[in-house]
């Protein structure tokens, strides 16, 4: 899969290495800072403890595949990792025209037949760490510095597809069309509306992708592929929504007289995190007298996944105005210095 | 702009040539006949005539980019031979990805500086036939073989952006976003209420294509673009249809706090055809036992702008179910060739 790995020797190399790590790929029109932040405050963290005689070994890991632009799954690198996912379970969602995903694997001189052979079991690192920005306003708009993630909310995605009749644009009467677009408009707005009846549960939907076939000014749309990205921390809440997406498909589907279809690509479950690490990072900003504050995570990240593995957490650093996955995406330098300062010690803890 | 002429000299060339023709390019995934019939029925009508001795000349005229498919803009090659529009006109509008208009001309061996020399004046031509399939349902409904069009919708062509704001689709609470998907899923039901508002007229609205940026299923699509189509035959009633349209794209600039823009592509009046050529079809139709109709054309055709240079006409062909635009298109072998002979038929008559 392409995860890199960077190994400090500790004293006691028989003992569990204390992990730490993120992301460096990125959305399309992103910001600089999404993963990024991870990676540089793990290897910075890892100089700051440069002189320490620790006993447990470091490890930095760097996953690949994080976000899910190009294949429509996201944390694939972690999810192989940790065997959450296989490579066959992550192929079949490529855009019209790209590659499947072992085709890009192979390309990139990986050979998905040895995935398997990758997997990490549970109990392999003592601890892993994850600093990351909010992607989200609530520490930009507290002033807290740090956030402490006990929850992450997991996506739930899925295609709806509609199917009409592709037809001229002009010599067909508005009462004889069968508009697959217009049918995906309904369904849009219903996605928007199911998750805004959610939305005090932090429940949120989104339609991010769509196609519409054959894409020509002069023929009614046939066909039109939605790509829909659903979470929550609240499992019961992600349910409704789901449930209340797949009755207005229907409607749609009697009301406009065409074919709808649901395709399922990811139904994962809310994570939560080791309490334990949160408590004790908890501790670390009181003594840094650092202004903190345990939270959720809207956004999925690859520390979901290495949970499975071992007691797992994340350290959240404001970004402004909450704007993520955007070039306008920005974090402030002691916002990230204090982030990894927080990160450094806690390894420090954990390795000593 | 790459035409193809054939000419076939008649006793006295110094007399403007009677001309017929159509085109050849087509739609994404079209279908066989809209087009190839009125070129191939040329031929071959020219063949009829073959031992005809006529004092005019028969040319026969297959024009280029008869379709928006690729650039947006209908009728590029008729467009620019009748002086109708310039290369500059029709330049600006090419999808995500692809070349201008006029670097397309280029790739195929074309000057777009020299196209203003190969503007045709008018009564170059004694007259224009265009035989077609009728791409509406009217002829197969009614089972008559032939229609003789009068007047043809002209397509008015825009584009509709909406702006937002790309943000994290996991971590941008729902009451934080400004969708501009959903907003423009909006405008695309309010084009089709537009459009129906006006469906007693024989008005149509399109959105044929849609583009969402960033495309990616874990971003809020920041911005929007949808490509509309808007058809009739009555002036009035289109320039309706467009004001409600307008209204309505600013009321969801309203309501969803997100900016729209318009972008005006073309802006054509609907065309009338010559009455006299008409009414010789007409005659022909009697005196071949055809059973045909007169009518309107609801889809653009070249000879919307020949109709500049000279008394121009339309044979209209059923085709089944009225699909056009579709893989499924398909148009009867006899009813093609009663289309051919009346066609051959009335270039005798304008020829002898």
């Amino acid at each position: 899969m392409g995860n890199t790995f960077l190994h400090r020797a500790g004293k006691d190399e028989s003992l569990p290495p204390v992990a730490m790590g993120s992301h460096l790929d990125s959305v399309i029109q992103a910001g600089a800072f999404d993963g990024v932040v991870g990676v540089v405050g793990a290897l910075e963290a890892l100089y700051m403890l440069a002189d320490e005689e620790l006993t447990a070994s470091i490890e930095i890991v760097i996953f690949k595949a994080e976000e899910s632009s190009r294949f429509g799954y996201a944390t694939m690198g972690s999810k192989l990792m940790t065997g959450s996912a296989t490579v066959e379970q992550l192929t079949g969602a490529q855009k019209k025209g790209d590659c499947t995903f072992p085709e890009a694997l192979r390309a990139a001189g990986y050979d998905p037949e040895l995935a398997a052979e990758a997997i990490k079991e549970p109990g392999c690192y003592k601890a892993f760490l994850e600093l990351h920005i909010e992607q989200g306003k609530v520490l930009y708009e507290t002033g807290e510095q740090i956030g402490i993630v006990h929850n992450i909310a997991a996506p739930t995605r899925f295609k709806v597809i509609t199917e009409g009749m592709a037809d001229h644009s002009g010599a067909t009467p508005m009462e004889f069309r069968r508009d697959a677009l217009t049918a995906a408009a309904k369904v849009i707005l219903a996605v928007q509306e199911a998750a805004r009846a959610e939305a005090r549960h932090g429940t949120v939907a989104t339609v991010g992708v769509i196609e519409a076939e054959p894409g020509s000014i002069n023929v009614i749309p046939g066909k039109v592929t939605l790509w829909v990205d659903l979470r929550g921390v609240k499992t019961d809440s992600v349910e409704r929504t789901l449930k209340a997406i797949k009755e207005a498909t229907a409607q749609v589907c009697i009301d406009d007289e065409i074919k709808v279809g649901m395709q399922m690509m990811t139904q994962d479950k809310p994570v939560a995190l080791s309490e334990k690490l949160a408590e004790r990072l908890g501790e670390i900003c009181e003594e840094k007298g650092l202004r903190y504050r345990h939270m959720n995570s809207g956004a999925g990240h690859d520390t979901m996944h290495v949970a499975k593995l071992c007691p797992a957490s994340m350290i959240f650093v404001p970004c402004k105005d909450g704007i993520s996955h955007n070039p306008q995406e920005y974090a402030k330098i002691e916002d990230i210095c204090a982030g990894i300062d927080v990160l450094a010690a806690m390894i420090k803890k954990l390795a000593m």
